[in-house]
């Protein structure tokens, strides 16, 4: 049989997918060209604190000029003498079109780092800034989804540097290097690369009875149902995670597995990779540790969830998380 | 427009992807039970020494019994008094029907175990056994395809603890848990989860004049090529790491961008995840540093380097690899 594209490209509002910036990871691992590119006017700065990220509000972005992110202890004007200065992450280059392929050549397109501040958060309003947490970003709209993104891969980056300082192999500490993308053991050698960890997230479809398996954790909103999920593990393809976790999670056996989006989910590394299954059981014995509730919904219902109008008041995540487009999917099937 | 399955399941020749155990990911975390299911007469003990995997070819499997893993050093007949036991790793329950959904139960299946041995390779043969390497393992079909997948699964997840002895966190020296699906630091209590680590593979298509883009870097064997591929980076959709590992390596844009299937890869722990793409540009400009060439190469061609027939002697990868079945999927486009 063909080859099949998917019927959509990544849904546009699905979270923290917006980041068309030109990495240039041949070029970033110099740190000459680096520091050439964080003195030019046109560099942007992205100041993370703690699990926020600062944002001017009057604007709405959170890419911050250098000079505004100096006073943060971020950048290259920070004044070394009364801060700390962090060690800035090289995002890469924003503007649409990359030009030609030349790769000492930048086109005068701006750079975009993050840095991790030490700055006291409540001090930030004093700056005529703000802090927000990275879900709010997107539920909010508070800047454009393309900040959103390229704020997701600064975070996911320092969450990789902040639970690694030390080198897995000897046990001595690492250090930051490659604009980032690297942590180099001066004692024994090693080079240890970001972490990141794919998740499966499913929509299980009952397709003779037209229904979607759905379940809920204690900790979910009152009212939230949400697709199965869980981390995929070493020796499996991505429908056999689906198949598992849909089996551990729920008692159902799955069939048919379909790709349907991905998604980059910085809390703290993960990589969400949305799948449609189609369940070849329909018995439900669910997973207590895990689960607080697993039911059947019908379309009907799935609808009333997405459009917050179900009669018990029963909800489904926001068009941030893959959940609601795999949801969506499901109701629009044929 | 309407969600749409794959053309085809995971191709049945591709390597490594057919692994149906139970894990019983919940259960396996209770060491008793482990025990319990260890000392069974239906327990099998995958052996590994070094890169290598060791094979009873007169039985075409890798599955040993408790008593002959015991003579390598894995599993509970081995005799501590003259060596020093291995740590195993759960790998999980065999059988195609895993019957009521009852944790508890293992309703008579035989547990799979992997340990890692310090035997002598060279010793083997006296055993009346043999080491093979993973890939030749799949490409002489040297046992049924399922346990190549349970070879790929204890291999990924040892490749894991051999590499992070120490806890990244502090620095001090962490240990196996869980049936070896975790390693806890008693210093700091970190809890470390074994990584995979995704890479997209692409099969790059110029619609307008029938082409796929394939390159070749200088550690192939000679008249090689192969689809491109890279890891996958911190705030990237799948879809978005084909675009960019296609600029970087070839200079190509690419437009749409289609999943096809994935693969564990256990060298050391990686996710395939295969995709096919539209190129919106055709003017290649290759990687030097990565790519010896990079070409072209029409319907005609790829059919011929499939099938060993190409008048240059050029050929592509074999069914165990993913390039293979992205190639297909090119050729048996409409």
């Amino acid at each position: 049989m063909p080859f099949c594209f998917p019927a959509d490209p990544t849904p546009a509002t699905l979270g923290y997918t917006q980041n068309p910036l030109d990495r240039m990871s041949e070029q970033r691992v110099d740190d000459t060209w680096r520091d050439q590119l964080a003195w030019n006017d046109t560099a942007r700065f992205i100041v993370l604190i703690g699990d926020k990220v600062v944002i001017d509000r009057r604007n709405a972005t959170v890419l911050l000029e250098a000079r505004v992110a100096g006073r943060l202890g971020v950048g290259p004007h920070v004044d070394s003498s009364t801060t700390k200065p962090g060690q800035e992450i090289f995002l890469g280059l924003a503007g649409a079109e990359p030009g030609p392929h030349l790769r000492e050549h930048i086109n005068g397109r701006a750079a975009r780092f993050a840095g991790l501040s030490s700055f006291d958060a409540e001090a930030v309003p004093a700056l005529g800034l703000d802090v927000i947490d990275l879900r709010s970003l997107v539920l909010t709209a508070a800047v454009p989804a393309d900040e959103a993104g390229s704020t997701a891969q600064a975070r996911a980056l320092y969450n990789w540097h902040l639970s690694h300082p030390f080198c897995a192999k000897c046990g001595n500490p690492s250090q930051m290097s490659q604009g980032g993308y690297r942590r180099d053991c001066p004692a024994c050698s090693a080079q240890h690369f970001p972490r990141t960890d794919p998740v499966v997230i499913m929509g299980i479809i009952d397709p003779a009875q037209n229904r979607v398996l759905l379940g809920r954790q204690a900790r979910f909103i009152p009212g939230m149902y949400s697709c199965l999920a869980g981390f995929l593990e070493p020796g499996e393809t991505i429908e056999d995670a689906v198949r598992r976790e849909t089996w551990e999670e729920a008692g159902i056996r799955v069939g048919r597995v379909g790709y349907h989006s991905s998604q980059p989910w910085p809390f703290p590394a993960s990589l969400m990779i949305g799948c449609i299954g189609e369940a070849l059981t329909t018995e439900i014995v669910p997973d207590q540790a895990e689960l607080e509730d697993c039911r059947w919904f019908s379309r009907a219902e799935a609808i009333q969830m997405l459009n917050g109008t179900h009669p018990d008041g029963l909800s489904s995540p926001k068009p941030l998380a893959i959940a609601h487009h795999l949801l969506k999917a499901f109701i629009e099937m044929t």
